[in-house]
């Protein structure tokens, strides 16, 4: 693991990794920011998984999240959206292949071979923040658009292993709107069942274990009605007696400038779960 | 003046305009960020002046400060680094024409004929933003690297026009270091007597009005001893009995990273000001 950025920000530290993904086979980077407490003893820590063409930079430059990180002495970590590199798959458009994980672990061609993002989120990176750095067990999720889906299903899917789940612009249901459509007939293949293991509204309705769920989306999205569609999510928690508290945030759009606006409330949320 | 960015944060509007300015003879945009008071009657205005390679982008997406402007019900007007444009002279290297205004008057070839950020910052865009916008006319202004030499040099030079200014890693004497020894050549001539007029060291020699300085400044900045040199700005405002606080910020780069981690605290001096 090699430190590639080194900046301070809020009294913590605002790193950037290299490091070689033995799960992805190929050349990762992920920003983790260190709040002050991290100094003194073992934070837990908050995933903030992103959106289609992020990197590790977009939370971490836009976001804003530092300042709670640190008043909540909490380590953010930001892992990249997909594999990466040359000799790593890719297509045409911002919406497949590199920038584009969704998530998943493909079982495809030419997918496969790299594009596991599920196991690198939900073990390959937390063993390594573990060992690497001052961080405990305790851990929350929460993401952006693409990466909200990505929070809501590694959360309904490993009960026990995260303590809160938050999410921004989640596409809620992937297998019925085109991103997803998309995405999981290239990374998954054309057997629609194979879909529902990464779909929240497919999980919610199975979930053994009824971790709530915090959804903000705002009601000026672009993508609201045509890829996000939370009222999918909404009637399926309902239907399920699933906890989901769903708040459409009026006049906010799609960007960071929406992220940037709530997720304070979020951090706090996390906090509360991850240090109560 | 037409809209062309439009976006919610922090309960306010997050907005981008576009413009004809006859002090620069050609387009210009700048941002305002309208916090949720200015819905209900007019309010004060913070100007930033951004420094090198930014455009009026930079702040709006990677400083936070839309959350302490909602807080103290504060504007925060943002414009562009220098003209604009294909029929606007440029220069190679990040560090003189487009980008690199200095917020200079220039009098020399090709500049002149443009280069008049000096004139945009002091009086066309207040102009501009008191009539179009719900704003009192108690300014202050602040700015990061050349943005700090500019808020320190109109600050300095208009006695009564900003009621508080701050600066981060600014460029604090201009005529002694090489990023100011470069442009000032360029745009204002050989003649070192001309510069004096933009270089903060000297016009706190003779300022009328004792305006308090705040100047935040990281001791990791790359460019500390280089281009900034606060010594030299803390000598000139000892020996004239000018105001000045200086803060060195242990650990800090001169990334927007550093601007985050403190603009709450310079927000909050500004509003004292503005709204005392």
């Amino acid at each position: 693991m090699e430190r590639v950025e080194h900046r301070a920000c809020f009294g913590g530290w605002q790193d950037v990794y290299r490091h070689a993904s033995s799960v992805l086979g190929c050349t990762m980077q992920f920003a983790v920011y260190l709040p002050p407490q991290a100094a003194h003893g073992p934070c837990p820590v908050l995933y903030w998984l992103s959106g289609l063409t992020c990197t590790e930079q977009n939370v971490i430059t836009k976001a804003g999240a530092q300042r709670y990180a640190a008043e909540h002495g909490i380590i953010l970590v930001a892992p990249d959206t997909s594999p990466r590199g040359e000799a790593v798959a890719d297509a045409d458009g911002y919406d497949l292949g590199q920038g584009a994980g969704f998530y998943v672990n493909a079982t495809q061609a030419p997918w496969a071979a790299n594009y596991r993002m599920y196991d690198y989120v939900v073990d390959e990176l937390p063993a390594l923040v573990e060992a690497g750095f001052p961080a405990t067990d305790a851990r929350a999720v929460s993401g952006h658009s693409m990466g909200g889906h990505g929070a809501l299903v590694v959360a309904l899917r490993n009960p026990g292993r995260y303590r809160s789940v938050s999410a921004f612009s989640p596409i809620v249901a992937p297998s019925q709107v085109p991103w997803g459509e998309k995405a999981f007939s290239a990374y998954l293949g054309e057997d629609r069942e194979a879909w529902k293991r990464y779909d929240a509204t497919e999980l919610v309705k199975g979930a053994r274990e009824k971790l709530p769920l915090l959804v903000d989306q705002g009601d000026a999205d672009e993508f609201l009605h045509g890829q996000l569609r939370p009222e999918l999510l909404q009637a399926a928690a309902a239907a399920a007696g699933h906890p989901l508290v769903l708040r459409l945030q009026p006049g906010y759009d799609h960007s960071y400038y929406f992220v940037a606006s709530f997720i304070g409330e979020h951090i706090a949320h996390h906090a509360s779960a991850l240090r109560g």
